[in-house]
């Protein structure tokens, strides 16, 4: 039932000799993790979120999602980076990444304020038309541009749409505990709100109420969820180079080191897809310092075979590739007969399309395996919400004790800050005059 | 109007000694391309294809697109890799990312048959529930697994449904001019098909049937996608290093020389996402190959820079980006004020998106300069058909030289075949029985 780290197609890649050599490394990495005496430790909160999460929050995040299920048909959730990707990955893993087209009596659920695109803006007005609307604002600050902007437009849409009174009802807040001008605005207007926790960066939030509210929205089950994510702190606890959270930092570290520059991770359902993008964020973020790192990229097969599947069979040999691998499908469905046999397939007939594609997994991993890149293969039962708990402190553990052995700091996030200074110069936000003059020069 | 190469977030990064050290090179690769005598040369259809194209199969598209307007409320395009990439990226970036969504009159349009997930079967048989469905099966050979399985299943779900002879009606496949099973099977039912040329490879074959019909359907206007195609033609077809395809071209192997191994294309508009996969596709398919090449990869600006953003700005230094700068925006939206200010953003009352967003990439532009990471602008007017045809070209055009210029057969793809012949094995397809033994024999 938990994350298994299966090394089979690692075989020729990584000597045992490597293992040993990075083991005081990874148990050195692992100490900082659970000692708190690492760089970024005051970050650590994610690490027993899911056995200390405050109950009497965790029941308001249930009753005001039970409430926006009954009141409204499109559920608006506004946020960027880690304030949006944890819950969109869970969505589609857990429903599909078709949610809002095959939701049944489930709210729509979008996810907007991540960029400053106005298309993105006015798409989304395009689909509010005519409907009931709540929406969940996300920010620990709220003062990030992309997320402040949208909050102000859709805030403006509900207060005309439903008065100010009755729009009150329909916009929830998630952001710092006591601190921050949006707390602060919330409690003054009335809305109902929840906590980005101090010590949980945006990228481990996901089993935070950051990304819990939009998850029960979408009708999952955020009790089965920490659950999983329960039982996979009590599982990766104790240090062993057996503990798969140890192996999975190792082997990409050992990998890393021997000279692969790009990790991609591969899946077969297109409902990872955006765990993918929740993946790079982690590890991307986390460990892209400091001038080193792993590329992190990701796939989706077997589409990508048709596409990037040329690049990892036979082009330059400095990838390696990480796949999840779902043993047991959300569906059934087999391959009909056909009496002209058309396409020369009817050795599949009656054949289970799970079992096919399980089938083009191994047939992948041999491939890639002899065109000279090593995989790692991550097994994961099904795509319920016990998995997914599972996994996602799987991979946020990883990449703590990965990012340590690497040598950085895995909580911070410097290099968000370059863009944000010359943007706000360029807008010419006060404070910002000589840094604008600057810049003007320069883009001149 | 047309494509433009602004270099100014290159300075530091490519000498003028190093463009004048391509130069002879690039134009041996133009050469080939021009003069139909380099490897794969006997796949340029492309090429001229905005101007030869086949009048009366164009017609015949526009008809049938709007016959598919008026009799479905589903249309699904049954396609792999090449089959689906170009008019699911045409689609999304001349009306929208979510415009199943937003569609209005329109047909909702969704893409099947390019993995084995049960799951994308099964949500898909439930879009289509109660609703009218007509389908566009695309593959060259017709024995394609993914999209072949697939086919199978729609076609009998139509029949079952309509019955056969009405569901003649509401198929329409694109396929080879005469040979194979496909086309055979297809003139013998009676369904209207459509031409895979013979001489044009699934990745560059957005602008023939293959993408023509599906864009069509979504209510684009194709014609002035070939006359955005046919200027881009025109404007390139001369060698000269300020030849925007050449330029871009002898850029990306220039950074590639220098020891760049991963390009990101980068975008600020959610539309281009899939315009990215088509590129990943069209740029890792046709140059990842003899274990060389740029690694393809792509980011959605501002949110990514909330996430691989910080890999970016401080990671390993192997990266360059390439950004399409698209100048006018399809949407107007402005800052509402905010009495309360909450957000601190007041400066920003009254702006518009749009200036906001160009902004932001200006501000990218120059951190990422600083933290060493060379950046090419594509500037592009406007995400109108004619753009997006000029767009098109403009890759198909540079990848070509692009691919000579490293020394590769940029229309071959010997690498896609591996994991299929494995699969077959593993699947038991007749005639494959010692691979298949070999293969079960490494996998236990």
């Amino acid at each position: 039932m938990s994350v298994k780290v299966n090394e089979k197609y690692l075989e020729g890649f990584v000597s045992q000799e490597e293992i040993k050599k990075i083991a005081p490394i990874a148990k050195e990495a692992f100490s900082l993790v659970k000692n708190h005496n690492g760089a970024g430790s005051s970050m650590l909160g994610w690490l027993t979120l899911p056995e200390d999460y405050n109950r009497d929050e965790f029941y308001r995040i249930k009753k005001a999602a039970e409430k926006i299920r009954k009141t409204c048909d499109v559920f608006l959730v506004i946020g960027i980076g880690g304030s949006y990707l944890g819950a969109r990955a869970a969505i589609e893993f857990l429903k599909s990444p078709i949610y809002n087209s095959i939701r049944g009596n489930d709210p729509e659920v979008y996810f907007v304020g991540n960029s400053i695109s106005p298309s993105s803006i006015s798409d989304i007005l395009k689909v509010c038309d005519g409907k009931d609307i709540c929406i969940n604002a996300i920010s620990k600050s709220g003062t990030t541009t992309e997320p402040a902007v949208a909050f102000r437009i859709f805030r403006e849409y509900l207060e005309k749409k439903y008065g100010e009174e009755k729009a009150r009802e329909r916009i929830y807040v998630t952001t710092d505990r006591a601190k921050g001008k949006l707390k602060e605005f919330s409690t003054k207007k009335g809305y109902e709100t929840f906590v980005v926790p101090d010590d949980i960066g945006g990228r481990y939030s996901v089993l935070s109420a950051v990304g819990l509210l939009p998850i029960a929205v979408a009708g999952c089950d955020i009790d089965e969820l920490l659950r999983g994510a329960l039982d996979a702190k009590n599982e990766y606890s104790d240090f062993s180079m057996d503990n798969a959270c140890v192996k999975y930092a190792a082997l990409r570290n050992i990998l890393y080191g021997s000279g692969k520059s790009i990790e991609i991770l591969a899946s077969y359902e297109p409902a990872l897809q955006m765990l993918s993008e929740w993946w790079k964020q982690l590890f991307g973020e986390s460990e892209g310092k400091d001038k080193k790192s792993l590329f992190p990229a990701s796939v989706m097969f077997s589409t990508d075979l048709h596409s990037l599947g040329q690049y990892i069979q036979d082009g330059t040999r400095n990838i390696f590739e990480t796949v999840i691998d779902i043993k047991k499908s959300k569906d059934n469905v087999t391959v009909p007969y056909d009496q002209f046999d058309v396409d020369g397939l009817n050795f599949l007939s009656g054949n289970d399309f799970n079992d096919i594609n399980h089938k083009a997994m191994l047939a992948t991993l041999i491939a890639h395996n002899d065109g000279g890149v090593p995989n790692i293969v991550l097994e994961l039962e099904d795509r319920s919400e016990y998995s997914l708990g599972y996994l996602f402190y799987f991979f946020e553990l990883s990449c703590a004790i990965s990012g340590y052995i690497l040598g950085v700091n895995p909580f911070n996030q410097p290099g968000v800050e370059a863009y944000k200074k010359n943007m706000f110069a360029l807008l010419g936000k006060p404070g910002y005059e000589e840094h604008k003059k600057e810049l003007e020069t320069r883009i001149k």
